[in-house]
């Protein structure tokens, strides 16, 4: 029982991190670019790096509860909701490089976390379906 | 001791979903009106499903928190946090349909919505005060 | 084991009233100011009161996780986790206090936030060790 949550712990301390990254970077490039509060637009560079930080934000609002669903109510190998999370943060990644390169080219990452946040629902409702069944039993 | 958690676990999932699709939806306005990131706006339909999307996470923010930490300390009768967390998806699906047709009648989905994170926050601070209470003693 | 834990929901009442109080207020001066929805943007003093909200909501995608992670792996004095959260709401209402006032007052309130995200990761970060070594061995 202890292996999920503490897996789905480190993911959220890893996915915290990166999503940290992205809301300096945009603090960064604030002060660089000159963009005064409370604008959240006004230079190329800057616009992308907040569309990423606040993309992130949105999609953790995905992940981060499927993931601790998952956690609560392991199904299947412990190793497969911490490597779909993974699989998730390594999409990010990917998504945050291209879209700062060119946003035409966030398609990639963006499937990797949209297919990845399916999967993790996938396992997590099995997880909480099992544990329904188990209750009423 | 488990029914709360599982019933907490249940609603993370159904509003996880409910949001994956506002935030699918956006994803295919986008493409249908051409809306070329990291812009957020440009046309009326896609700043609209936008908007949805943004003010079901900013709501999120708020329940889901609320639920968990209703869930972790229980108090009153355990069909109650559930309750209220249902009837505050139904305000969200009630919230989208609406304010998609017309910004202007958004209030009703959003009232449902304000008004049942004031109740479990009013549920969840029972338990909590009544778990102080406890460990004082 | 529990004074953590009921510490972290606390907490998270605390900073979840908080943040209903700035999506509050964001509702009342669009009416206030007559910014009809979909419109993020219109008037000066809704548009700070909307970034406070939306920064807020930025800020808890990071302390959230992180103060639970703590809770859930506490490692050192018991009070360091829910002090650290503590500070990071005070920095929340210096915030939204300054930032009411002038967005270029912001940066006191942003600090607190930002180093106390820190702390509660480093903090979270040592209990999530401390239980991979005792699991491991």
């Amino acid at each position: 029982m202890t292996a999920p949550l503490l897996w789905a712990a480190t993911l959220t301390l890893l996915i915290g991190l990166f999503y940290f990254y992205t809301a300096m970077r945009v603090g960064v490039l604030r002060g660089r670019h000159n963009i005064k509060a409370p604008a959240t637009s006004g230079h190329p560079e800057f616009d992308r790096a907040y569309r990423v930080q606040l993309n992130t934000l949105e999609q953790m609002g995905i992940i981060l509860p499927f993931l601790w669903v998952a956690a609560f109510y392991p199904v299947g190998p412990l190793w497969l909701a911490p490597l779909i999370g993974l699989i998730w943060l390594v999409g990010r990644i990917v998504y945050l490089r291209r879209y700062m390169a060119d946003p035409e080219r966030r398609q990639l990452g963006a499937a990797i976390c949209g297919l990845t946040a399916l999967a993790m629902f996938v396992v997590a409702g099995c997880g909480v379906l099992r544990a329904w069944l188990v209750t009423r039993v």
